[in-house]
């Protein structure tokens, strides 16, 4: 594994403070877990809300966690004055999301000026072991002069 | 576009049935809209929990409603006792996920006897326009002889 | 379908002669055929060399010539003086590659100020008809100052 | 990385058996060269015909190579009497194919019964050190009862 150097000395409190003016990650109790350059988890503990029909974990939620682990580990290494959009992803399911808790964990594979490849994936943690359940690859972009914070940087993925 | 014969004459009841069983899809207050053979449109009104940190709609969020639309789109074909499970899926995003209105729509592409594979498209609807944010491929499986329901038919992509 | 007008009116010009200097593409004896802006096709013959061991045109064939395709109708939007990358490319193959003739068509779906989205397919002419034998995404980058030809402008992705 | 166990004794010839009656790997120069149960890796030595207008390996010749080495490390666990087919794939391009030789290396992330989904990576070997190209998923099927073979068992992923 790569060692990314941040430009952003200040790094993990921008990261931190971003994730939590998310509502989505509240609403589905979300925590930031592990921060490192280049590295972040994510993890959310079993509730009702976030099941599908067969009470495992829902596969839209599973990728949500994986898009924002990627999203977090990618905005670690962006200079300040930035913010993070995602371009694309493909995630494979490779279990079902079984557990007590699902962490989702993603890295930098490359890291561009603008355009960041990460690799992440899922696992369930539950009693006896841990399952993977998701594998995936993320595009994102780093958008240069726009404020991570709300109405002030309002340019987006529409100005890429 | 290709028109679609379904296998079980009673699909609405038993998409809906299972939609209506899907706790997350209730946490996120999305509502099953258009259900025709081997189409299916979700849709979700814009609450601040749904958010990210511009405002927008969450990536994660509208990739999980495209997800469940594709889902949803491939199970209306499926034969009676049988369950659909998302092999994998990717999405671009296209533009911010602005509006008062999400609406994911997915299709059948290809309905073989276990591998399906859809097109899905996510549009955010507000005063003055529809803005499309998320175009995405979706592979879903047929299993046959799983049941939908909880607890009866635990088999899932594990035993894929 | 958007309709896209041309940054540079030489455009045909432009992409033939890119075309033209692919040696990849004369090795496999593809031709560009339909150029629109925003719209690309190129087809190529069965021969014996661009099959796998069942007979049907080899799945990495197939979608090389989705992504030359789709890398060339971005390029058709692209301003004087710049250059096209692919960043990255899904694939999923619907059906066996057995016919006469490959046409790969793509088409811009978003044109961004560097990143342009596009959706591929491919499909094999036989007597009797035409088979969708892939359906694709696409995402190229447009790398503004750097030229088309080679020597002259050896910055590529590693500089994105 | 999983250990896994083959189904086949004989796996090691079947897989270089089959790759020997691929005329598109022929025409390409391609080599088949590790071949582990779970594990293939792929070289292709520079030639002018692979490259494209930049002088690099062409794109669609680096993400064939991979999704071959992904079959192959998939066909490699595969029982007696089947076949392989790809489901879908996608690759990111990390940096320009700039090199003497380009090898691809793909192994099995998850074995199912019919699914396997493979990780798959491509690197430009030259003097003075190894660049990552292409960093992919790839998504296989296995076949049952259809021979690797052609003209005896034709049935391929339209019958999925």
């Amino acid at each position: 594994m790569t060692v990314f150097q941040p430009q952003n000395s200040n790094f993990e409190h921008v990261v931190r403070d971003s994730f939590s003016r998310q509502p989505f990650m509240e609403l589905i109790g979300a925590r930031l877990d592990v921060l490192k350059p280049g590295v972040c988890e994510i993890v959310v503990d079993r509730q009702r809300g976030l099941t599908q029909q067969h009470g495992f974990f829902h596969g839209g939620l599973v990728s949500s966690l994986a898009d924002s682990a990627a999203g977090y580990a990618a905005f670690s290494l962006y200079p300040e004055n930035s913010t993070v959009l995602t371009v694309d992803f493909k995630v494979n399911f490779l279990n079902p999301s079984e557990g007590e808790r699902l962490r989702a964990r993603s890295e930098v594979i490359r890291a561009g000026k603008k355009i960041f490849h990460l690799k992440g994936d899922v696992f369930a943690e539950k009693e006896g072991g841990v399952v993977h359940c998701l594998t995936g690859m993320f595009t994102m972009m780093c958008m240069l002069g726009k404020s991570d914070a709300p109405n002030l940087g309002r340019e987006t993925v529409g100005s890429a």
